[in-house]
This record gives C-alpha cells, structure tokens and sequence, in this order.
C-alpha cells in the first residue's frame, strides 16, 4: 500500500470509526455468535495473492462487526470500562504511523522524554508526591508481576545475580485477601513463590484487608521460618471496588521491612478527583503503584502506570545491557527498557498526551463525577425497590446487587441469578458481569463507559426489572 | 471529541502519515536531539482546561519529529528493521478505533477467532506442521519468559501449585549460547533461576551452539545434581544472525527431557521462503518458538507469535479462573487470557489479516528476497574493498562488518570503529549500531526496512566508506 492509497483508505477508515462510535447505540451490545461462527466465514488458508483491500475493509462489517462485544456502548456495564476516547485513539494512530521504536534513549528520545512527562502529570493528578516516577506498562498483570518480582529480588538481596529463587534458605511469602485481583495470585506463581505461599489475609464485612489479622500472620510466619516478602493491597477491587486500608497496613509492612504494592488499576484514575483520594490514604507508604488510564480515564488500550519509589531497584531488576543495546549517551538518559519485561516499545505516551490535553484535567474530572453519581442514583433506586439488593458498598462506580424473590436461597437463587443475567445480556439491551459475592453469585454494574449517560441507566435498571422476573412469572 | 471532530482531526493525521511516509527520506535517521531537548518543550504541569486540538496535533510537527530516530526510514539499518506496512497500521487503527478487549472469548469473540485463523496462516506460510498452536504477545521478551515459565512448570510438575522454585530440591538449569539475546538471560533471571543456573554453552567459529558440548554439559550438571530444565536455541542471533543446529540439539533435548525453546524472532519472518527454511531444519522437535511479524514482515508493532506443541500445557501454567471472567461458553472455546501474561489483550490480529491479504504470500516474499539479494549485493562490495572485512557469515539481511586500517588493532581499532559510525549517524546519511564481537567492536547493518531498495543501500555504503577514513587522514 502506498501512501496515497493510505490517504484513499485511511479516510475510509476514520469515516467508519466515526459511524460506529455512533451507530453502537444501536446494536446489541454482546456478541450474538457462537463459538465457531467467525472462524467458518475465514479462508483456512492464507491468499497467496494481493486481495483488494476495499474487500478487506468490507469484511470488518460483514465479520467483524457481529462478532463484538462492544466496549465502547452507551449501555456496557460488564467487566470494568476500557474507554478509548477518541482524542486519545488519534494519539495511538500518530504512534502506529510513526512505527518508531523506545528500545533505548536514543533508538526514539522523544518516546522516552514524552513518557516521563506524562507519567508526571499523571502522579500530580492523583496528587501523589514527587517521591515517585512512572513508566508505562501494557497491562495490571504485567505492572503487579513486575512488583512481585521487585519484592523477591529486594528480600532476597538480588537472589537472581547468584541462584535464583531456587538458592533461599527460607520461603518466601506474598500476603493478600481473597479479593485480591486474580493478576496478583498469577504474578506470585509466575514469579515462582509457590501457592502454599500466597497467605490469604482475612477480610472484613465491607471486604477489605484486616490489619491486626495480617500482623498476626506474619507474625506467625517469622516464627515458622518463612520470610515474608510482599503485601498487595487493592484500591478498588473488581468484585466491589472495596479498598484495603493501607493507612493501618502501611506500619506493618515497615515493621516487617515487606513491599507494599497497590492495585489501584481501577480506581487510581478516580484519584484524580480530590474528593475520592481517601481510598487510598496512606498511599505515599507503598512501594509501588499501579493504575490503568485505559480502563475509566479514557486512555486507548493499552496504557498502564507503574509507579515506584525506587527506580534504581527496579533497574537493577530489569536491565540487561548487550553490546547492541548499548549507546553514548546511556549514562545521561532514562533507558525505559530496564523499567519493565519487554525490549521494545510502543510510542504509548501519545495517546496520554493527546488525552489529558483535548479533555484537560477538568474535562476528565467532570466525567468521572457524573459516573460516581450515577451509580449512587442507581444504588437509591435498586435499594428503594422491594426484593432487590446492593450488597456491597457502593464506594466507586460498580454494584452488587441481586434480585431475590421470596422463598428463593442457596443454589436455586444462583441459578435465577445467572439466568436473568443471561437473559439481560442476550437481549442485547445491556451488558453485564455476574460474578460471586460471599458465596452465592450476584450481578455487577459497572457504570463508567464513556458514551453513558443517566438515561442508559436509567433503561438498563428498567431492562433488569423486566429480566428478572420471579421464576414462577417466569414460566408463563 | 465528538464522532465528527474526529472524521476532521482523523483525515488530517491520516494526511499526515502519508506525508511522514514519503518525507521521511529527507530526514536525518537518527534524531539530532540531546538528552532533556523534547522534556524541556512541555509544560511541567498538565492541562487544567482543554487545549485548542489543533495545538496537539502541531506539536507533533514542531516537538515530536526532530526527536524521533525514524524506523520507516529507507536507510535505516539499525538493530532489526521494525516495518509498519501501511495496510497493517490500518489494521491497528481499526483495533483502536474499535475498542474491544479480549479478556475471554465472550469479551470478543471475533477477536479471539481471527487470532486463531492469522496464527494459523502463519503457521502454514512458515511450513510448519498442524502440530502447533499459535498466539499473539506482545514481544519476543514476553514469549520467551512464558517459554521458560512452562519449562519451569513441567521439569518441576506444577511447582506453582505448590511451594514454587523454592520448595525444589535440585537447581533448575537453562543452557543456551553467548549469542542468545539479552532477553534469554532477563527472562531465565525473572523467572527464578539465578544467573549461577544460566549456563552458558560454547559455540563455534559460526556463532552456533556447538552439540557435543551441550551434551557434556548437561551430562555433567546431572551427575553434579542439577536438574536441566531447557535449552534455549537462536534462529537469527541479535549479533550476526547466526542459526543454532537444531537438528542436532534436539535429541539431547529428547534424551533428557528437556524443553526446547526456539527463539527465531527475527528469522521467522524469512521462514516464508521455503529456500531459507533449513536455518530451522528440525523446528518440529522444539517445544516452542517465538517469531516476530513486528520484524522484518511488517506487521505494525507489537505482534510476537508464539506457538507451543502442548497448549494444555501452557493453559495450565497460565491460567485463572476468577468468577467474574467466567462465561457459559468457556468449555468451548479458547480463553487467550490463559495464553500468556496479560489478562487484557488488545485487537492484534486485524493487523496481521490486514497485512497478509494487502499483500499476498507472494507480495511479503517478493521483498524479503530483495532484502537477502540487498545484503548479498553489499557484502559483495566490502569483501572486495581493501581494508574492510565481513566478520560473520551473511546467513540472513544481517552483516557484521569492519573497517581495518592498516596498523590498527586492539583498543585504538575499537575507538576508530565506534568512531566512524557514530559520524555516520550523525551525519543523518545512515543509521546503524555496533556491536561487540568476539571481544571487538564491529558495525552491524541491518538490512530490511520496507522501503530500502539497492539505491539506498549504495548510498549507505559510500557513506560508510566516505566516514571510514583512516585516523591519519581524519585529522587532517
């Protein structure tokens, strides 16, 4: 393809983006298709020869299109929001044109310095001191495993420069809740603690971290012959956005000389709003942080802050330095490679940039406020509504909430539950997450994507009203 | 913005790329920019209020540009080409634009079906059996961790379920060359265990794994009491695109049940030739491969392939299973959150199905051979020059090459080598990056950029030849 007719299709291209960021309203927003429906319209083998490309871009509506889920709808209340505003999706496509690359320093300067200063930005809008600096990161797993990894090599005083893991006396130990996200529990076996040593720390009626539990425990352990390595405290758990009270947890991971990471991948972008910061007070005690400006803030996909307050530590842990890698200027520069696994990077501060400066910091602020309140306006309706539930504190912008008819409990009320839900979602008037609270499964609403306003609300709580009838109604 | 703003402001950045494209070629290479040159012309505090977008994009004109080192350029030549073809960038655009996640298969259901159908393409466009399953990752780096991570995994029998690295008895040992790529080591370091466990095998006058002693190695480090884990072998070395003997190394993979990974993330790409596929002549006894389209193919970074012969195996090792990423469906599909690290995956494979139908098989083979013919052509050339040397067999679009003035040796030779490439990229005529090899500096050239045609690699070597000047006539 030649840059003309990059010109010719490129222009087709953002006039389809722009007609489907309108049109989404009006379709389904899960995927109507079952497994296989996708794969059987494909050739199973490659064209040896050139297609026209006006049938490859044909086939986004034809294939592609049905077979989404979509993310960026005015009524998707699944999983959390993953907003790519579209400011921020022209940051993204001036960093895919470019197609340069952040190896080192000098392989892109300004890849590297842009990054530094938006990341910068970011930690004053959160209005985090300047004890911290941040890279950016693809995903929350990605940034908590790299914490984890930090943690190890900090207990161990850099095991991986002699034997590895495999070379200590004592076994190391990861503490965190059962509310914790399932990257963490991922990253402590990827990183090779072994999960007899994740110790899952009690929680409490609102399900965040008790502190006098989590002392007691490693109290335990240091008696046990254990080394406790890492504490991971969430600021927004998936389940019910609850957050753990590092204020309390902070002195005990001093006390035992632990990492302290947070997962704040969802609600660190609230941070941005003053009035939301106490979620996380005490944060300054932490070791590192991660937020994720592509879930709520709007950020393209992918865009994740890490944040520690020891650089030098973690490119300890992360630098590898080859000849090849290596240029003149090496000393003077900030070289992101040794600030994460991946080599290579892509120009991911763009789409920050573009971001934070087309919506400016009041922009962002405002729209997360109209989220908080929605969701309030939500939990006052669903509260006030005979046999329906919210049963976790509404601290953030997601609900727990069941409908529960008379006489339905245990394992019938979670077959009810999940088949409203079902039905809700393919009905294609919403979408939504069930997933299991104290037990018993439940429905999440996750207010917050972009294009929602207070009537998609207002018509998803009507549509879940419609969906949930009582079993016996249910079979007429 | 709003849909509208975004067709005007998208049609300008699309005009944009396409200008960058073709003018791109009057640029310097390498950005003339020093250390702190781009932070200094940003705000140091972020935007309260919305900034005019107009001002955003200009900036990429007047701040972002001059501190880029082009990878689009055609004489660029520096580390490994990173091609964005323009068919494939609108594959990412439409990734973007889109917005959906492939956390499971719900989440998107096309997502996951047409990585499956792409990395099923691939898989038959490099000759390889049905035996392997594919997926996308972000990098090399990432494929390989996750390579060694199941290693890990099946040496041990699920440690991770366990007390991890830790709980181990025996040592756990990796084997690979001096000419594996920095990220063999940071991922065997990452992953538990300890540079002491890396061993290092020696290699011949070729740059390849000499067999006999991997073989003495590993028999010995078993009498010892380690306990060998995998071996990691290169197709296409980061130094001199030197190729391990594959066929060799696997029956010692195979007598002692070692895993075998093969990291080809920059020679994969040429295995669409079927002339060059003996550089992996008994791939299909590996346990696993990384190749990288982001490469030489031209698939808009970033897009790693990654096959295994045992994805059970892999699922195993990645997998989590929390209630709210459950869906009904799961027993049927494939879940890729449970392929590698991330639990978020962006849209890839619209940029590889774009790009493979754009160009055809035939239209991605056409220019790699142009490219091998390049390299051939210009190793040609030095061979016949007095004074210049190529160091290491031209296997692939790679050259390793010096320039001998008579009398020059040791250290004095290193500084004059250096020398001259750093005046050649200054001189914005070239980009390239030395390297060291066998305990010298050398200049590597890397031939590939998808718009280098024999012209530009002519004016590349007269201005390696015009910069090269001895000292003596240097000084004058």
């Amino acid at each position: 393809m030649t840059p003309k007719e990059f010109r010719t299709y490129g222009h087709q291209l953002i006039d389809w983006i722009a007609d489907y960021r309108v049109s989404v309203a009006d379709r389904p927003v899960m995927a109507r298709t079952e497994p296989g429906d996708i794969k059987a319209q494909l050739p199973k083998q490659p064209p040896i020869r050139p297609e026209p490309f006006a049938d490859v871009l044909a086939d986004l509506d034809s294939i592609v299109l049905p077979g989404l889920s979509h993310w960026q709808h005015p009524r998707f209340f699944g999983y959390f929001p993953s907003n790519g505003l579209l400011a921020s999706v022209l940051g993204d496509y001036a960093s895919t044109g470019l197609g340069v690359l952040g190896l080192s320093w000098q392989s892109s300067p300004a890849l590297t310095e842009i990054e530094e200063v938006v990341t910068d930005w970011m930690r004053q809008m959160m209005g985090l001191s300047d004890a911290w600096s941040g890279v950016i990161q693809d995903t929350a797993s990605t940034s908590t495993l790299v914490a984890l990894l930090s943690a190890r090599e900090r207990t161990t005083n850099y095991s991986l420069s002699r034997g590895g893991l495999q070379g200590e006396a004592r076994p190391l130990v990861i503490y965190a809740t059962a509310h914790a996200h399932s990257s963490v529990d991922k990253a402590a076996l990827l990183a090779g603690f072994g999960r007899e040593n994740i110790h899952v720390i009690p929680h409490d009626e609102s399900y965040t971290m008790r502190p006098g539990a989590l002392r007691a425990r490693i109290t335990e352990d240091v008696a046990a012959g254990f080394a406790p390595c890492a504490i991971v405290c969430t600021t927004g758990t998936t389940t019910s956005t609850a957050y753990d009270p590092l204020e309390q947890v902070a002195p005990v991971a001093r006390d035992f000389g632990l990492w302290l990471h947070v997962d704040a991948a969802m609600a660190g972008s609230a941070m941005i709003l003053p009035e939301m910061r106490h979620m996380w007070a005490g944060i300054e005690s932490a070791d590192s942080i991660v937020i994720n400006p592509h879930k709520w803030l709007g950020a393209a996909f992918d865009a994740s802050l890490y944040y520690v307050r020891d650089p030098q530590h973690l490119i300890r842990v992360m630098s590898t330095n080859p000849s090849y890698l290596r240029s003149s200027v090496d000393e003077k520069v900030k070289n992101l490679r040794d600030w994460g696994l991946p080599l290579g990077r892509r120009f991911r501060a763009l789409k920050l940039w573009f971001l934070i400066r087309e919506q400016g910091v009041e922009g962002l602020q405002a729209r997360l406020r109209r989220d908080l309140e929605n969701a309030q306006w939500l939990a006052g309706q669903i509260r006030a509504t005979p046999g329906w539930k919210v049963l976790a504190p509404v601290g953030l912008q997601t609900l727990c909430v069941r409908h529960e008819p008379g006489g339905l409990t245990g394992e019938a009320l979670d077959a009810y539950t999940q088949g409203w839900a079902d039905r809700l979602n393919r009905s294609g008037a919403a979408y939504l997450t069930p997933a299991i609270l104290d037990g018993r499964w439940m429905v999440r609403i996750s207010i917050g994507a972009a294009p929602t306003e207070r009537e998609h609300v207002a018509a998803l709580w009507e549509a879940m009203q419609n969906e949930a009838l009582p079993p016996q109604e249910a079979s007429h």
